[in-house]
């Protein structure tokens, strides 16, 4: 096992010494993104000829020396004076030209002036900006729209750029399943479609690479050493191996590479990404690239882009950064560096970082993520709120403009998210689902600008104010936060089509033969359950599952939907979307709590003004099980 | 006339109104960079199935409980306990994965484990990543290369995203050339290429458009009017005419959108880009876009760059930005917003910006600058040193690892610049020519990691430590400051071929027939100039010429090849790269004066070592007039 900076100083010292990619020549207008493979000198000037630089008259300065408002000077036209306009050629003999506001016809032949021209006045000389011979970029720049600019008027119509570095993707594993070739109503369980091969794919061509993807292979010793012998003796530059990196049974990466060439590493002390392998054969760069989709993307991003970048002459993207602060504490593994993925945002004037899911296999805690904190070997973990530094994968700006919402989950969240990104205000809205409590607590923190609650006071049936006194006793002491409706909702048991258990109401969750799947403590839903359970006398103990928590409505009815759970307490939008049967339990009050200093600024304003509108609304009941009749109606 | 704010108002409060591009149906691999027009719900869950997140058995938890070191279990294999690998289908009533490594396998049929294992350890719940119905990614989202895998996870194939707005652009302009269809050589004086149309084009689908150039229009209204009538009847969104936005006599496209549409705004106060044109023909934006190539480009980014990606409903892209300290004082118009170019360079902890030349026809101040620098309508200019924000046109990590070099100018710089590019360091070389005198300021105001210069102490002969002593006397009596040669060079007097007045020596410069182009004052070749009139007791009041004065060796070549001067002294590399003729006058040396603590640093070690290789002075020598024999020797 190697350190990242030990891996990386492996590869770039084994594959970066052969310099870069050779040249090959290409019309301007193609290499916008490119980079050039030798230096780029001028053919012609420019301007390649002394140019008028306004409209007006050309003279020789010389002879306008002395003119004066009280002695002004004549001049001849076509002889001492010649009218011209911007860009035109200055005649022979003269050396300045004066704005034609400036100038006083007297007749056809003759003009007046009252100020001296000095020499080269308004003329943009010969070779001003660009001298025909003069090196115009250095070899290694890279190629932008302004460059074709320079390039054309320097009479540059073909340049040399570095080849392409081709990338082979070979991905390897029997499960793997070609999207492009069966019918995905027919994805059989085990089966898992190939998305590595494209996303890696995408990244080779965004770093300046092209790649062909090579048709999935089983986990083969034979055909996967066959398959890469093969490849690294045709043109390609890079080799990938997707899958098996690891070290298990059906893992043949490392043998592979072994029995081709030579394995420089295996196992690389970070997290996602841990079973990479680095190696050599033919003197090309073959990886073993673990196939957990976050692993993949993190091994590409630290090996495989500052390798094609270093090919074509490049320094590596280096990311932008910006000091962020935890919502939580976050534990991390000794001896490990762990990419910890982020959603952030701003509030008031601190930079939030919600951590998102950590597993390898989740996607989505990358395309979700704002930032990586990178968690060093040496460091058991961050505290909460402990400033640490975050790599930015969307720009501040986007992360400025975000309304970061934290509690309790609701698919009309969805709703508005959808319907704050309409038009182009760039407004987003992040939100990180804890449980009501765990929103209120949030607020306390300063960790989010508004939170979604649906707490019900057993005592008297009201929802969130009292819960707000308590947990906010110092906002709401002094009248400092605001309570918005967003939705009425049905919740109820979610149990499968058919309802194979017969299950009519929380009654019947104290059965043998029924088991439940439970939400986290401190979320509306659970406290609802538990009040709902003590009216009926019932004892938590004896129900199955009430142990197992999942932390939103629609992980609750997957549960249902993939029978590791009987039924569950939910709302009716998550059955719904998930074709579930739903027996109604009871309507419930969903609210927004704002403080009231982000309650008066502009983002939420116009978050308040969107779950008013009629479409927000439609949208909202259109999910089915949503009441809206005091939405937007503002309660505190 | 508007201020800019005014004006960019006044576009997107015309034209964002209409909202967003209508929708295209994309396949996902065709849609990196595009931008969703409608939400994406998820076809598929991911995992669509509970799977084995580890090699090993997957067992029922609750089978597990109490097992322990001192009282293991026992499993029935294929009954209680079943083998599987990563990704592997739970089988029924399973619900948690006990890793191979911590399985004792007793026979084919029976395993023993030591620890209970908990209910969904190492399981990738079905959903875990992606709930199938729930909303992927909201409209307006920025499809990157990690989208395409949950895409793709999530069973969709297919995305709608926003058509490419369409750009037409019209150059127009009696004087323009199409460079595709002319023989570059045969280019006459007052013909000028059309850059432009291709620079905003491929500005055009760098932010997210398509663009359509027109065939070159001449100066001729019912031309003009013609063309744009028809263009904006197709199905064009935007159209861009170039040239003829200003008041001269040949300019059309104000009355060309009068006479069609509105004209909204004629003239913005900003510098460059101020005759502008925003005018609406059948609801669409027509722009006259200023022909001065910078002045196009800033046009282009602050009103047409924003609506193209606000209908595209994304923000505009937020520069980053930066504070940095201008090399000298900057002087600007009040009433006017300048968009002043800056090179830049960290020299010590201080960011410096050095300005490059504010004209608005020079292409190459934009494709040199790292900065723009925005002064503001109310301000007259910056101070020398005052710090001031600068937008950044490259990452702070290339202005990082840039070496700035300011002085005296010599081609040789230009060759060394190439050199540094090589290889994948990311160093780069900015170089700035102020002359010798204005390279050793610059050190003592801590403007420049070295300076080149080739001063003449015409008491000894030597050349640079007399003027060290005298311009930076602290660091002089401190020892902290070196010289190392970079090249001997031959200066003389350059003439145009065949040497037409028969100029024989400095002696000539006296001749009543000839014309004299200067260098600037504290250039080391106005020194050697002056030193030499002197010894020949010439006065220079009674030299031609002898005030007008260029900036560097190539400006006077240029001078002598265009005709404005018969004469001008200057190196022999840039005699020969114009092909002139040159007459020797001496030989001089040419050092670069580098502070100790720059001297130290790995960038200045490394520019060192480039000087002091054989492929460097190679190249130098075969510039001509170049001597190498004592370069990167160490002097002081």
């Amino acid at each position: 096992m190697k350190t990242l900076a030990e891996a990386r100083a492996i590869v770039f010292g084994q594959f970066l010494r052969t310099g870069t990619m050779p040249g090959e020549t290409l019309p301007v207008l193609d290499a916008v993104g490119r980079v050039l493979s030798g230096p780029v000198t001028a053919k012609l000037s420019s301007p390649n000829y002394h140019a008028a630089a306004m409209d007006g008259i050309a003279v020789k300065a010389e002879n306008t020396f002395g003119a004066s408002e009280t002695r002004p000077k004549q001049l001849a036209v076509d002889r001492e004076a010649f009218y011209l306009n911007t860009g035109h050629v200055m005649p022979p003999e003269t050396n300045a030209v004066i704005m034609i506001e400036h100038v006083t016809v007297l007749s056809d032949s003759r003009v007046q002036i009252e100020a001296p021209a000095f020499p080269w006045q308004n003329v943009r000389k010969m070779g001003e900006d660009i001298v025909a011979t003069e090196m115009l970029f250095p070899q290694n720049h890279v190629v932008t729209p302004y460059c074709i600019g320079a390039l054309l008027s320097a009479g540059i119509l073909e340049i040399p750029v570095h080849r392409k570095p081709r990338v082979l993707i070979i991905p390897t594993g029997s499960e793997l399943v070609d999207w492009q070739r069966i019918d995905l109503k027919d994805l059989a369980p085990g089966r898992v479609l190939d998305t590595n091969s494209y996303v890696l794919g995408k990244l080779v061509e965004s770093c300046g690479g092209t790649y062909h993807k090579h048709e999935k292979l089983f986990d083969d010793l034979q055909t996967i050493k066959t398959v890469v012998e093969q490849s690294v003796a045709e043109d390609f530059d890079i080799v990938l191996i997707i899958g098996g990196s690891s070290a298990g049974s059906e893992d043949y990466a490392r043998q592979v590479v072994a029995e081709l060439g030579n394995v420089l590493v295996h196992g690389v002390t970070i997290m996602p990404g841990k079973p990479v392998i680095i190696g050599e054969v033919l003197e090309k760069p073959v990886f073993g690239i673990p196939g957990y989709p976050v692993s993949a993307i993190i091994a590409f991003e630290q090996f495989v882009r500052p390798l094609i970048y270093g090919r074509l002459g490049r320094p590596d993207a280096a990311p932008q950064t910006a000091v962020v602060e935890p919502t939580r504490k976050i534990a991390s593994k000794l001896g490990v560096e762990e990419f910890l993925r982020v959603k952030l945002g701003k509030v008031g004037d601190r930079l939030v970082a919600t951590p998102l899911p950590r597993g390898a296999g989740s996607i989505t805690s990358i395309t979700e993520a704002d930032g990586i904190i990178r968690i060093p070997n040496h460091v058991e973990g961050i505290r909460d709120r402990e400033p640490v530094t975050a790599e930015l994968l969307r720009p501040l700006t986007t992360v400025n403009n975000r309304i970061v919402i934290v509690g309790s989950h609701d698919n009309t969240l969805d709703v508005l998210a959808d319907r704050l990104r309409s038009g182009n205000s760039g407004l987003s809205l992040s939100s990180s689902h804890v449980g009501s409590i765990g929103g209120l607590m949030a607020i306390k923190k300063g960790m989010c600008h508004l939170a979604g609650s649906h707490l019900l006071d057993t005592e008297n049936g009201t929802y969130n104010i009292s819960y707000i006194q308590r947990y906010l006793p110092e906002l709401s002491a002094g009248n400092r936060i605001r309570l918005v409706n967003l939705v009425f909702r049905e919740q109820g048991l979610i149990v499968p089509p058919g309802n194979p258990k017969q299950i009519r109401g929380i009654e019947d969750l104290g059965r043998e033969d029924v088991s439940l799947i439970n939400r986290q403590g401190g979320s509306g839903t659970r406290i609802l359950l538990d009040y709902r359970l003590q009216a009926l006398n019932m004892d938590p103990a004896g129900i199955n599952g009430y142990t197992n928590e999942e932390f939103t409505h629609m992980s609750v009815a997957v549960a249902v939907l993939g029978g590791s759970a009987d039924v569950g307490l939910g709302i009716y939008a998550a059955a719904k979307a998930l074709e579930l049967d739903f027996i109604p339990v009871v309507t419930e009050q969903y609210d927004l709590v704002i403080p009231q200093d982000y309650f008066e600024i502009p983002n939420i304003q116009l978050l308040l003004d969107t779950i008013r509108t009629a479409e927000f609304q439609k949208r909202v009941r259109s999910l089915g099980g949503y009441g809206t009749e005091k939405t937007g109606e503002v309660l505190l």
